[in-house]
């Protein structure tokens, strides 16, 4: 214990000499393990845990039977001894695979690994430390920055930007054709997709996710945004930085999304808006026209959350209200009748 | 048909030396085929099928011109007679393709089969009888039980445990790290997901499913439990036996569903909730809580069916119940007027 | 500028000696590019962007401080001067890379080109032209027309049919199992999916797309349908021609959509309806019954569109619709309590 407080820089209330011997959910936690508190709705398992210690916020202030480490952010102290008992990278493929097939023209920077069966096309260009697992494609004259990691079977096609520490999981598809095309005769003829896609630094990208390359200019993923799973985002959408796009969300052509937005999960968005700094689109929403910065839509078609709140309880209050009617009519017909 | 209705320990209606030569749907059937009668939406075709026989619930009392099986289940007796007419596995590759790279330490039980360029990673252990399609990525210390079937280009990450007789179709992602990030300063700082994921016996997996592992402890996906197509399962998750997961559901990090649960296409469900065992959410429900056991919820935010479909009729009136309120003013107002 | 009207076959205002060097959208434009006028939203910018010509309609006649070249059809000429400029299949692999495995039976017309580590399995037809990127699986027995393009790590199952000029992107599965099953003592037990998916003439799939086989019979794609990214399609559906399906929506089982139907950004269609030529489903709609021809659906569950857009109104004034009433309450009341 003595030695962790020391890692996070943290106070120590109770024994240093507890032995810790692994990191664990507040609920699935076993003896020797530590734990923490970052969500108030386990306040109540704080007793209850069968973990050997526990982290806090520096302001909890309710007395425990068992060692507490309080820290400033509990997750982020999580984050810190998992690393510390986890070396990251055990799996991953170390040099290059004997059966991965490097172009001509490639550059490599130092320490790059590259899985067996991995094809990287010719003017590839790979900064240092970066990994690809088994099975990624690389398309021509693309670009991968330092220190990224990527996942098995993911593809990424030519003149693609990534930037440094990116990772992106397998399955997902960086740069494929955005849906582009002319009604010629009652006939679809695709509209060449020349543009790029542009992911910046630190960015994350989950798995079987599909972002297209622009019909011209580029795709932006701004830095340190990260997407989650089943993501659609259309040609020349461009991102802002820090922003959370949560699970099959899908995000239609051209639209812009500002800094720290939050687009929860399955929400929809139309082509041609924009999304200001700081909004948030609830889960499912469906997005038909701007929203302003620093605002929170739901619903479809999504409206401010409040007022969307208050119609869903009007709505719920809609059988009360037909009674309420119908009695009125009861009563004004008899007024009517009244001499 | 003597044949076939021995195969189903069945009873035959009619003549048993009609041949049959292929088996179809009660719409496309030509002469030859067997087709039969499972949805109650097709009675009204048994007598135009050009089908040579059909097979029919035990309770059909119709009478029809061709030769009838009767059986308790007539779906069922349908898939004993294609497994006769069409034996499985015609195209699964057979054996250890030599193009496969296979790692340190890895243990493969007897007949099990691996596709060209599938790379299996150090450590990993697979059952015996199963078979690996070509451009599989099976990561370090994994475990494959029996009689698993494995589609071209499917990611298995790192520690993932499989059960007995899985199928998991292509593209799909089993392993992925959680959407798990830590706000610090702006950033989003990524918590490292060290747990794992685990498919229990006859599970089957649809194509681009992407499954989560946990953030630490396990994602798990009960026995029987069958999902289909473009499914988000996010970190954490825990589902029972026997569910049915549609189409491009998504379920968010640490809810829990029961068993024998339904969630139909396009459903979406918040983290840190419950569903109870028999549950079921409709196509496109938006579950921003917890579900009690055996109820129907559909609609976003998701109610209980019935209320959700007497809302949805009342919302329906409400251009109506404008004219009548309109109304109702009016006479009140005369009503006021008289002296 | 002279050469391009030309190419177009088109009517140049302005001087045909100004030099074109590459091509943009109205808004990134720089000195040197053409452009094009072909949403009327974007009006305003004509005199505004650094282009140095502009495409417009013949109709076009407002006057402009740059060269204009006027034609019937604005996309359809960018297409043609895109197409002009940059030269398609730069980044194609050519001929049949020496780690790509061909199976026993495989016919390749002429010109065909296979990518690094693709997988051709027994039995297999592609004709003349076509290219398979990296990664590809094509099944046993599966046919693939000429001018076909098939980009990295698709999966292509046994026995599928696809026509000529389709084009298939990353990750996209064709002929996984559909999701059929059948309830034998509360279980699940799998229904085989013995039929195929046939893609006809000039299809294009996006990335991620997952398309299943028929039980029976055949899941099809009709001439010059185009679909987008992480879209769903069920066993035994049958798209007609001309059709836009867009990203994330997904198709139930055994439904029917006629030519020239369009179905938005996560649209969802349950299965057994049919959908008629010409009809458009919104945005994140919800079918739940057959949609006629020519006829535009929304919300959950899909109303007409119209209809949709005026309950919705109407739900939005069920604040003052309250208020009303209670006022009405009032008054009744009073003119209960007088004398």
């Amino acid at each position: 214990m003595g030695e962790i407080a020391k890692l996070l820089e943290a106070e120590l209330v109770g024994d240093p000499a507890v032995v810790i011997t692994g990191l664990s959910g507040i609920k699935e936690a076993k003896e020797g393990d530590i734990t923490f508190l970052a969500n108030s709705r386990y306040l109540a398992l704080a007793d209850e845990t069968l973990a050997s210690a526990i982290i806090t916020s520096k302001d909890y202030s309710q007395p425990l039977r068992k060692p507490v480490v309080k820290t400033e952010n509990p997750s982020l102290a999580f984050t810190k001894i998992s690393e510390y008992l986890w070396p990251q990278g055990l799996y991953h493929p170390r040099g290059i695979h004997p059966s991965a097939i490097v172009g001509k023209g490639v550059f490599l920077g130092s320490n790059v690994s590259i899985g067996a069966h991995a094809v990287i096309s010719d003017g590839v260009r790979i900064e240092d430390n970066s990994v690809l697992y088994p099975g990624c494609f690389i398309g021509g004259e693309s670009v991968i920055g330092r220190d990224c990691l990527i996942y098995p079977n993911v593809t990424i096609r030519e003149k693609t930007k990534i930037g440094a520490r990116v990772i992106i999981h397998s399955g997902s598809v960086v740069g494929s054709d955005g849906f582009g095309f002319v009604n010629v005769d009652g006939r679809h003829q695709k509209i060449p997709q020349t543009g790029i896609v542009e992911i910046q630094d630190d960015v994350e990208i989950g798995s079987n996710v599909s972002i297209d390359r622009a019909r011209f200019d580029k795709t932006v993923i701004g830095k340190g945004t990260k997407i989650d799973n089943l993501v659609h985002i259309a040609h020349n959408v461009v991102i802002g930085e820090n922003c959370l796009i949560i699970a099959q969300a899908g995000i239609s052509g051209s639209t812009t999304i500002g800094n720290n937005v939050t687009l929860a999960g399955q929400a929809g968005l139309v082509g041609h808006i924009t999304v200001g700094d700081g909004a948030i689109v609830a889960a499912q929403g469906g997005v038909t026209k701007s929203v302003p910065a620093n605002t929170i839509v739901s619903g479809y078609p999504a409206r401010p959350h409040n007022q969307a709140k208050r119609l869903n309880a009007y709505v719920s209050r809609l059988p009360e209200l037909y009674k309420t009617i119908s009695a009125l009519e009861k009563k004004v017909k008899r007024l009517e009748e009244r001499k």
